[in-house]
């Protein structure tokens, strides 16, 4: 298994660190593992001069799987988009053509406090939100500054997919939904875009080949008001890049933290990169106190979408439930009553538990 | 007062025959209204052939203010936009330079019940979502259908802001704040979109004008989950058309029910538009058990904003909570215990309680 770490900014070192143990611990025989380490982001910058070194690219192309923390600095946007740490993850993305992005929202029967709903409505949630994430608006072009006719500065960019690349992502939603309970909800504008007028055809036309998986289209604003209405009427959300940033943080948000959820990015085929559904976290970076599970989580996801080792994805998620159970919480999912853990003891309180199952 | 009363399509008709009988009430003086009635969305289409009549767009154009019901028919997103029913009232935006859309979220104390977010994250909620309804992907040039170098068909669309756009809403949300805790949050994509850079450019610019108000700026994702985790650290949130779409519809959905939520949208002036945040409803048109409040609501607005009445307003919103306090409930806001009623008879309850407050 030859990954890539790279840890980044912020708060991703800390948490990449306990991902890595966990790591090493569910794997065993350290023989199959190459881990190669490399700067990104600031740290790009500030090892090798480029938010995005050569090096570090060419190391993430050999791998057969990257192990992503978080990048960028506050305020960051500023900066042109080149040499912006924040945006090498963008970059990264499209290098890799990683078009597929897995983030599931998932509800910890533990963690059904640390929610702002009530439990009911979020109890037992399993929604994946599959969000296309290497066309849209991210990367549509022309885009930049532009003087009106009436000699105006105006800022553009445009919403742009084309045909093959909304069925690449239908298909895989479509895959995946057959893996789980059938449904498919595809997430659009159409009423208004034209851009989501091609993506609700392509959709229909895709989804002939799967009869057996029920589809459906919603509207965007509707599906931000059901998320927080009836999370439990979804399956699996398919949605382009932009509308599936947005949505896909309200649905983390319904689990009651961030800090608890994994991504995985692919490519199409095996290869992959994983990575905690929150950022930086500048505020609380090398305190030792951010939550270290979604990192945790996400080589889970490496392990079955990589490496195609289910067995050892479930071995993380039953450690994970464990310390859980034994009432382990840092301080973004901490209640009254819990044990409150930094960083560090929570990937202890994690390996121990696969060493002790 | 001179009112252009457009109800539309779906539940438009029922819910606005009710404010329009609150609007009697509470006004009184019969003289003092003039109250003209004209057909848009697949109305217009069955009385004029149009979605938009010449006639009806007069008869807006010549009013001080219009109430509006809904507008649309389920799958009309595949009709040529200028023939479509729920296009028109997009067009009328645009046409009458409708272009600050205000969104109050208020979580009445009575129906604290009915959200699905945990009682004490949403008890005396108050936030105004202000979007720009005329500019952005909505409206931005070019749009269409395309083919791409490699010859696929594409499907696009412009996201685009003008200086000028940016800075009216700015003032519009800085006047605002003022009127209110003095909070601005400014929600974009900065970090991803150039036309979110200029829109935060010009807010920083602009509320240099309004030193007494603070200014603060957050990316759209993480707004969709901050309204979810911690929705009262916002007073008022200010944001582009297609954000505004979705957010507004996420903080509509912590209060419990959008059957509740009225909207105005401001040309600059007094003239305004007056809007239930809901749609058509088509499932439950005509079976008068649509929620008629966020349509009863709007007329308060109407009565505030375009008509400077502001003890019209109070009257009718103290009737409102008088009826919620009686227990009086249609079906989307009904909990055990409450008295279930219909469309009319919660129209019935709102004159009655302005008769006798
Ligand atoms: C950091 C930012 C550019 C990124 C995005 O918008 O895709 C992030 O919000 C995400 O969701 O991974
Ligand atoms: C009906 C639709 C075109 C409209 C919009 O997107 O603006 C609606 O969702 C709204 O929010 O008023």
């Amino acid at each position: 298994m030859k990954i890539a770490v790279l840890a980044g900014d912020g708060i991703g070192p800390e948490v990449t660190a306990e991902a890595v143990r966990v790591l090493k611990a569910v794997v065993g025989d350290s023989a199959a593992l190459e881990l190669v380490e490399a700067p990104i982001g600031q740290a790009g910058v500030d090892a090798a001069g480029d938010p995005l070194p050569q090096e570090t690219l060419a190391i993430a192309r050999k791998a057969d799987a990257i192990l992503f923390g978080a990048a960028g600095v506050p305020g960051d946007e500023q900066i042109p988009y080149a040499m912006r740490p924040g945006a090498s993850l963008l970059r990264l993305r499209k290098h890799l053509d990683l078009f597929a992005n897995f983030r599931p929202a998932i509800m910890f029967p533990q963690l059904v406090g640390a929610s702002t709903l009530r439990p009911e409505v979020v109890e037992g949630l399993d929604l994946l939100i599959l969000r296309e994430l290497t066309g849209d608006i991210y990367f549509g072009e022309p885009r930049g500054f532009r003087t009106s006719a009436s000699g105006e500065r105006q800022g553009f960019n445009t919403m742009v997919y084309s045909e093959s690349e909304v069925e690449r992502i239908a298909h895989v939603g479509f895959r995946a939904a057959r893996g789980r309970r059938r449904k498919l909800c595809s997430v659009e504008k159409a009423n208004v875009l034209e851009c989501s007028q091609l993506w609700r055809e392509i959709f229909i036309r895709v989804g002939q080949e799967y009869p057996d998986v029920e589809l459906t289209h919603m509207f965007v604003d509707a599906a931000s008001m059901m998320l927080i209405r009836a999370p439990k009427q979804f399956d699996v959300v398919v949605t382009g890049n932009i509308f599936g940033d947005i949505l896909s943080d309200c649905a983390a948000m319904l689990t009651g933290s961030i800090g608890m959820l994994p991504s995985a990015s692919l490519a199409g085929g095996s290869f992959g990169l994983y990575e905690p559904v929150h950022g930086t976290a500048p505020d609380i970076a090398g305190k030792d106190i951010a939550n270290p599970l979604a990192a945790i989580l996400s080589v889970a996801l490496m392990l079955r979408y990589s490496f195609d080792r289910p067995d050892l994805d479930e071995k993380i998620q039953a450690a994970v439930s464990t310390v859980l159970s034994d009432g382990y919480r840092t301080t973004d999912i901490f209640e009254p009553g819990s044990r409150k853990v930094g960083t560090r003891e929570m990937g202890d309180a994690v390996v121990a538990a696969i060493r002790n199952p």
